[in-house]
């Protein structure tokens, strides 16, 4: 990434970026796939869970509702209707315990944001369930770091061109840093914006992008500490 | 309501304020109640689905699909477990039947955002779940009357009081149009701007507030179309 001196606004992509949340997917899918070997084996039930997973994202988009929703959909399904209550009692348990839990921040956010914050309008950038986000963001101690939330009801480029102008800025004037090439970095190079790619250590099956990057508004980094050098100069406060 | 002639803001609410959203959920809710006759008398089931309903709202918040998860731990429980996984994928049938119900117009809504549009700026203000709100704005066919969409976590002051900041202006350059005093009227009223109740013809039990107002910024009127008078002049265009 060069000559991204006009860069006015950063977004940064939520779950994953800023703190930790498919960790806790997972390791409430495995309870599930466990929870449901009496049927099938774990992995065919990891199939199944995607499976129904696709098929409702339509309907019911992101977050952990629409989750625990396909998990009880799954249930019956590959029990043949003959799951107890008491088990669709646990799963619905299971996503309560994911909502209430605390939010745990990824390494180094803090310092990075103290950095950024007065020389950059900071935003965050989620399509998920907005209550959800914006306790997390309560909850997670760095909600002052930014100026807004925004949310986007799909991050592609359509949705990314909107924001933009609701931002008031350019394309050249707006950074995006996300987990997700196909959400929080592609549609922001499509558009002309900055795309920074800072992976999480695993990635949803239904994100992964297989694709050779090179342009020149295009970053890929392996903590967001790294972020820094791109963004240079002293604080203003 | 007298003097609003500073208001640069207008504020919708979405469901059943701009489109019929009640009606679908209490159709949804008789249904349920209607399953559950089994078990115990219509009335009964309501009241233990609004106790699970109350219950769940900090951890679900609002929408379908928080609704759905509320009906199928309803059944579990009054059921003492009994309950079949047959009748649990009716329940969820409904709230997918629900999700991918079309957006009706309440009347004359077309008519007064057409005659708004050009002198004010119009916002819809949702406390719903996102892709579900965009959706029916989408579906609406009235989208385009609109700025944007404002998702605010919860309507009450603190909430207003980041919209309006976000909005760039000061809270006697706004008015709030909604169905609910308790979410749409009385918190603008809190924070100085402009609230006007137009009831739907139901109210939902949750949102019922005992109150008179006596604020010289409100105003209740019987339907959408009777907000013109109080604000007059011709287009823009």
């Amino acid at each position: 990434m060069k000559n991204n001196s006009d860069v006015k606004v950063i977004g940064f992509d939520a779950d994953d970026t800023l703190w930790h949340n498919e960790a806790f997917f997972l390791e409430a899918q495995e309870r599930f796939w466990v929870l449901m070997e009496d049927f099938l084996p774990q992995h065919t039930t990891a199939k199944e869970l995607m499976k129904t997973e696709i098929q409702n994202i339509d309907l019911y988009g992101y977050g952990i509702k629409a989750f625990i929703l396909s998990m009880v959909e799954t249930a019956i399904r590959i029990s043949e209707g003959t799951i107890t209550t008491k088990v669709i009692e646990q799963i619905i348990g299971y996503g309560k315990d994911m909502l209430a839990k605390p939010v745990e921040l990824i390494d180094d956010v803090e310092d990075v944001l103290s950095a950024l914050k007065g020389r950059y309008r900071l935003v965050v950038v989620t399509k998920g369930d907005l209550l959800d986000q914006q306790r997390k963001l309560e909850k997670s101690g760095i909600e002052n770091f930014f100026h807004h939330i925004e949310i986007v009801s799909e991050k592609n480029e359509a949705g990314y061109r909107k924001l933009i102008q609701h931002l008031d800025v350019q394309p050249g004037e707006f950074a995006m840093i996300g987990n997700s090439l196909k959400s929080d970095v592609l549609p922001v190079l499509g558009i002309g914006g900055y795309g920074i790619h800072v992976p999480y250590h695993t990635t949803w099956e239904h994100e992964h992008v297989d694709i050779q990057i090179t342009d020149p508004n295009f970053v890929e980094l392996e903590r967001i500490r790294d972020l820094l050098p791109y963004f240079p100069g002293g604080k203003q406060d």
